[in-house]
């Protein structure tokens, strides 16, 4: 692990296209490129989005050259004439278009392995302002540009399709950002690996606090914190010479922070959540989990249901309330109610959630903390019971809830 | 309704925070902004992000300032070291920084209300860049600024907090703005009035294609759409000179929107969706639903479950698959099935859902249409059945199949 400040390179993400100006649509692929590029060691100073006119392309471009060394664009490149970006590119760096053969013969095999003649329309996405490298785009018919400005930035241009965007930013642009970055110093190496640790139980502000300066930007390997619906990620980027050089430093920073935040872990993955922690371990246990959800929300269900593959989950049941639970299946308890449902669902473990509160649809403050009781019943015949007090905003207080029962199922499976 | 083309204010929409070039949070605020100052009749032409550094801010508030008519800014206004929105306005429009007693006196009050004395630090909530109006914040200590440059351009800045910058945008920007637009003669008056339409069944550009020129951008009252999860909006924004006036408006604007797509219109408001058209009309018919979700989903259960107040909505069931289904209720077919649930939930509809399908998490491409048949049960005792094919972006489908399913559901309700 080095600890010296390098030299950093700056980025601004720019996002081009009218449905993202008037709010139509929600920029999601400036965030993904803002965090990306961090992990390369760049610091992103600015976004600009800009609508379909040429004249404002060209300003949001040479002013995005002038005060940042990387600018990713997205949007622009399609075969429409609202379609921009390689004509705001040319004249803004005043130089002409010219054609590319082998993003013309691209293009036109993208539409030849689809039973297709290209359009003429297509032509143009063939076109570069003189002096590009072209991006290869395995999955579309735009491909990208990648452009020097004298100005001293380097614009690459990619399509808005977050698909196409993603997989030409991994596969093209990061390599190149990792080279100039290596160049000028402000990178570890020519390799980049990246791991995710995933936690729940505590707030951001806590985790920042026991982190300390793991979380620094200029720590090498980076340690990134996002939150998502109360799960923490912690994203890990390690640059180095080789595979194994960043694969030991991984090792070295998943260590330090276990040391830290060890209670909270619960795996690995960028879309890995509690209920695969739970799935897994119930699998290897030959085991299997049915979910009991009353009150105004059934998350869980929805979630476990999602897992592929599960032969764990064996199904899920939401009702308003207790009263309702009972009488529906002639008991008088919950314990008696879940003891039916691990029958009837042939089930191990039964988790029932009691239960999830009233929330206001239009109140966008906080609401306070109310009581939630979570029941556990386990292979034995044994009910776990735990009372938690839960509030917040509304748009996060029953995933919170579902997600601190799952806590307390692994609790109870361990 | 008027057809003339009014001279056009334009806007910029600017954030603030390291949280947002860094990718850490995604902007949601620009987005919400966009869409009212669209509504109001501007232009957003631009939108920036810049983290907290003064000499950034600065700089991109004197650009906004420069090109656009009206810019409303999110975050900075804290009382932290790292919120710099008031220094770099002052910085920009090169005047000093002077202290507003009434608004010192607001935070002041609002720290009494909770019983505390008001820390030294946000004392800096109470300074403005000599020449602002304060912009009262009923919600929070920051006060927001509102800013004219000599460039031209009207900066409100606005705190990041959504709560507080909507209720500030709404009860204070927006007839300020409105007052500038009818100063210029581009709104139809001092008044403004929004109506939500909402739509299954289609795709947004058929919408669009049927809507013809009554979604222009110049068309008053103007028609925006959007489009969430399938379902899609259409919001009516009247201005005129008298509550009546916009009310009268809207109700034409309605007319001839569902002159031309009225198939597919299902209820108002902003956070209405089909479940509430659902519920709606099974408590006025004094009916009830229960729920049977199989496959890899089960988001109806969790959409109706959340509906306030329901007492129409049981219960809900997710299993993997119809044969699990009708092992655990010892039944024979999917019509059994249902007519088990019906009796043991006690409701008078039942609405099964067989299958939602096997997703891969990780691609992010459209996967091809497969078959799902739904099924509704009737008070009578008789299923309708259909099959219909869905595919789509995976993050998409589970979705589109469930809202496919109420809209069947509808059908049989009438």
């Amino acid at each position: 692990m080095s600890d010296q400040v390098p030299a950093c390179l700056t980025a601004e993400v720019v996002s081009i296209g009218d449905e993202m100006t008037s709010g139509a649509r929600l920029d999601t692929n400036a965030q993904w490129l803002s965090r990306r590029l961090g992990e390369l060691g760049l610091q992103v100073k600015f976004h600009s989005t800009v609508g379909d006119t040429l004249a404002d392309n060209v300003d949001v471009f040479r002013i995005a050259a002038s005060r940042a060394n990387v600018v990713v664009s997205t949007g622009g490149l399609g075969p429409t004439r609202d379609d921009l970006t390689r004509e705001a590119l040319a004249a803004a760096i005043d130089r002409p278009l010219v054609q590319f053969d082998s993003a013309l013969q691209h293009i036109e095999s993208m539409f030849a392995s689809r039973g297709r003649q290209m359009p003429a329309r297509n032509h143009m996405q063939a076109m570069f302002p003189e002096g590009s490298q072209e991006i290869f785009n395995p999955q579309g018919t735009a491909p990208g540009v990648d452009l020097k400005f004298d100005s001293g930035g380097r614009v690459f241009a990619l399509p808005g399709v977050p698909a196409e965007m993603k997989r030409m930013f991994d596969e093209t642009v990061s390599p190149r950002i990792l080279k100039d970055a290596t160049a000028v110093g402000s990178a570890g190496g020519s390799h980049i690996r990246h791991d995710v640790m995933k936690f729940f139980g505590t707030g951001e502000s806590d985790m920042e606090e026991r982190l300390g300066q793991m979380i620094d930007r200029k720590r090498s390997p980076r340690v990134g914190i996002t939150v998502s619906k109360a799960t923490i990620s912690l994203r890990i980027t390690a640059t180095g010479n080789s595979e194994s050089d960043c694969a030991a430093q991984i090792a070295e920073t998943r260590a330090e922070i276990l040391e830290r935040v060890s209670e909270f872990y619960f795996g690995d993955g960028e879309t890995y959540d509690q209920q695969h922690a739970i799935d897994q371990q119930l699998r290897i246990a030959g085991q299997s989990l049915s979910i009991i959800e009353l009150g105004r929300a059934a998350p869980l269900g929805d979630w476990f249901a999602a897992i592929e593959p599960t032969t764990s989950y064996r199904g899920g049941l939401s009702m308003s309330a207790a009263t309702d639970l009972m009488a529906m299946l002639e008991t008088d308890s919950i314990e008696a109610s879940m003891a039916t449902i691990a029958k009837k669902f042939a089930s191990d473990w039964v988790i029932l959630v009691d239960e999830y509160p009233s929330l206001d649809p239009s109140a966008d403050q906080p609401i306070p903390a109310s009581d939630v009781s979570i029941f556990v019943y386990d292979p034995a015949g044994n009910l776990h019971q735990k009372t938690v007090k839960i509030g917040g905003h509304p748009s996060i207080i029953q995933p919170r809830i579902a997600k601190t029962a799952m806590q307390f199922l692994r609790q109870q499976l361990q």
